[in-house]
């Protein structure tokens, strides 16, 4: 398996601005967040990029994209159906070939000198089949996730083959159905917003679609994925690094400040920091 | 004298963006940087409200604007002729009434229960003339601001009667020109981003734009103010608050955080720093 593509979908509603948001690399450089992503795809050797993006923000996607604006294809969502429908979008771009997933609303900072979506392409090359990256989750946090349940891989710490994927579980079908080995206690594998997927992913929504054009429901990523792990090999890799949601509250705040903490301005951002909160107690008892 | 209207500029190409930057204000609720400027203008009793923009971002400057938006009017600037050119746009809108002025990249947090621009109109109102809101600022960042020279208002701490406006003075210009009794050593009055001006700006303005024609220079306001200065009253008050520039490196981080520490949200932040700082060596060091 070669990964030479990668889909990013951006077209929820609510968060179709998120890209657009400025931060600071680890590098000292303002950048888009959108910039962040495909930087995160170009380092891992992708050339070929799809968006699925909300109608008419191509224009100023394509400005925030900079310097990757000429590897990007852009497919619009035109109507909200769900996470699943925005990727089956990309179907005529991915073709039949795997691909890198990513999310429009996260970052990632990788733990050693590999980018967290190249480490996932390593793996998903040498195992030859679909990976998603997890990581290690408590309890009362599986509200806000896509949880797999597996088995460890022998001989290949932090590797597991998926049985099931279930989009936030409540914390007692977890306990019957997704308690996975090794892991600290009440601790379970989460979706990192990161995947490794082959084109039968497509073919599963597709399916999912006829089903929920029936009901009218709306398509989401997980039980794709579920069904993934019965036709396919497909593993979870925890891989080195940390996620963070930009599109919570405080998201971008903590996102900014884990880069600029693991940059090269870290000096300079601890003193700022200690200043703002000696200068902010100023203001607050004069 | 009343103040009623406000003007905001956001027409520099390179700043477009940032009233467009989300942010979660001092009570916890998600904005955009716009919602949070026209907050500041709103709070001090402003209904009328003029953004002078580039070409083509008024939609989304009334996305971003939210629920105010039923207040805006929207002037674009077609060329980008400098910050005093970009006032000038708003001439036909204020008219011959007295006016708010707000930039487009920078954010308050006032020191006591008044808001920043309320402090300022209140001020204006009871000085019946214009004034601008300065910040007693070290020699070394003088290269960043407009800066004043003048004298103290007899009986009225942190108001000074304006003699000079001088855009981004020499230290060495300073010392000879812009020293102000009182204030500690080495330390000037520098302006914050924040005035109430009178109609008489606009025509030194245009005056300006006449003899720049000629020349084909740019407009900047620090003139204008220079001039405003030799023909009325004009003053220039400290007010009880810290201006944050967002548009500068780190500088929506910087915000953010002096928001969140000055706020309702204070005590899950620092834990969450703290969290941050931590996690982040295990990261670097494993």
């Amino acid at each position: 398996m070669r990964v030479q593509k990668a889909v990013i979908t951006a077209a929820s509603p609510g968060q179709r601005s998120l890209p657009l948001q400025n931060i600071v690399d680890r590098d000292g450089q303002p950048k888009t967040a959108l910039q962040l992503i495909l930087d995160e795809a170009v380092a891992a050797g992708i050339r070929e990029i799809c968006i699925v993006i909300c109608p008419g923000d191509a224009p100023r996607y394509r400005q925030a994209a900079c310097e990757h604006s000429g590897h990007l294809t852009f497919v619009e969502q035109d109507s909200p159906r769900g996470y699943g429908d925005a990727l089956l979008r990309a179907a005529g771009f991915v073709e039949d070939e795997p691909f890198l997933h990513l999310v429009g609303d996260h970052l990632y900072i990788s733990g050693n000198e590999l980018g967290c979506a190249q480490q996932l392409i390593q793996l998903a090359q040498a195992e030859d089949c679909a990976v998603s990256a997890v990581q290690s989750t408590r309890e009362h946090q599986l509200h806000l996730f896509g949880t797999v349940g597996g088995v460890r891989v022998a001989h290949s710490p932090g590797l597991y083959e998926i049985t099931k994927v279930i989009e936030k579980p409540t914390p007692t079908f977890a306990e019957q159905e997704l308690v996975v080995a090794g892991l600290r206690s009440s601790h379970y594998l989460c979706l990192f917003g990161l995947h490794v997927l082959t084109p039968t992913v497509m073919e599963l929504l597709r399916e999912q679609l006829g089903q929920a054009e029936q009901t009218g429901q709306n398509i989401s990523l997980s039980p794709a994925l579920n069904r993934l792990a019965e036709r396919e090999r497909y593993l979870a890799a925890e891989i080195e690094g940390k996620r963070f949601n930009i599109g919570v509250k405080y998201g971008l705040l903590m996102s900014q400040l884990a880069l600029a903490l693991s940059g090269k301005d870290r000096d300079d951002i601890l003193t700022q920091l200690l200043e703002l909160v000696a200068s902010h107690r100023e203001v607050a008892t004069s």
